[in-house]
């Protein structure tokens, strides 16, 4: 049977492993890579192995890193006693793109899942409970997604730091700021009657 | 502004500028490769530099190739009377496993497209003419995709070879085997009726 060259199909069967791509995608790529830009092609495995090379996982928080220690954790500034547990490093971007927090973060890498088979062992609890001890942690605001794996996790890490002096809250849920009543959803529009606040 | 660290932001960059992805999608492939899975990463980046120091074009017919001449030019079982004139070089990948043709094939690269901005003079017709007389081609069939473009092109491939004793023909267009009349396009309904054939 005619196919592609093996280094080919090697190439088009690793670009399908990403996130969202199919084969068809895939195939896309590679050939568009060695056949319409393959200075483009260069960029890509040389950006690739320059992050692997630059860029590893802060020792403390998760987040990314360019040494040992993410730029958030080896800030002074940054007040240690609020710490905001978010699933991802992009959340922490988002974070502070928002300017809302000046605390530290600490990033789980997941959230509880059973049906992707992500039990709470797998996530690195025992980790957080230490930095929570070692930098007196008055506050930990739980910022995962607010969607069913987002409040199970948040629950667990309620309970993960049980015994401790430490508040555990969890990020507002309720309207998008901008959005219209008429569109919203009968989930949001439930939690935006069940969390009202007064009008001051 | 707090931000992804620069050779992050060079490959989401770079990813970004692959067919179909945007700016959300490239984020998510730097940091599965980043975050998630760092050994894929390792093999994409090696394969694309395989496939780009391993395959290259084929100096002949313009599809890809693992030396000079790809294995279609440099077969010497493949009748040359018959070359059949295709876009990209996964065209060949398809005519190939249909089984339907066993002549040579010539690779454009592309479609005369105007709103593209591309023109008959950015497609390689000259190298064509050189073939089709060089090797006393008797049929070039034009096997671009039936849209406008690919017609348009065709008709494009009939010029270029005008004053040589060659016969320019088309791959049929009609209804595709296995289709239902009743969803069919009007366009293909008409195709299907204007190309009808006896039935024998």
């Amino acid at each position: 049977m005619v196919d592609y060259p093996d280094s080919l199909k090697r190439l088009i069967n690793e670009l399908a492993r990403l996130p969202g791509v199919g084969q068809k995608s895939a195939e896309r790529f590679a050939f568009f890579i060695l056949y319409e830009d393959r200075e483009a092609g260069k960029r890509i495995a040389s950006a690739i192995q320059e992050i692997l090379s630059n860029i590893s996982v802060c020792s403390r928080c998760n987040n990314i890193a360019e040494s040992d220690l993410c730029w958030l954790c080896s800030d002074p500034k940054r007040k240690k006693e609020f710490l905001c547990v978010v699933e991802q490093p992009q959340d922490i971007i988002a974070f502070e793109k928002s300017g809302a927090f000046n605390g530290k973060y600490f990033v789980l890498g997941g959230l509880i899942s059973p049906l992707s088979g992500v039990s709470a062992a797998e996530l690195p609890f025992g980790k957080l409970r230490r930095i929570v001890e070692e930098d007196g942690v008055k506050e930990v605001i739980v910022a995962t997604n607010p969607t069913t794996e987002g409040d199970v996790t948040a629950l667990e890490v309620k309970r993960a730091l049980e015994g401790l002096c430490v508040k555990v809250t969890r990020i507002a849920k309720g309207m998008p700021q901008g959005a219209a009543v008429q569109f919203a959803s009968p989930f949001v529009l439930r939690d935006s009657f069940l969390r009202r606040i007064d009008v001051d």
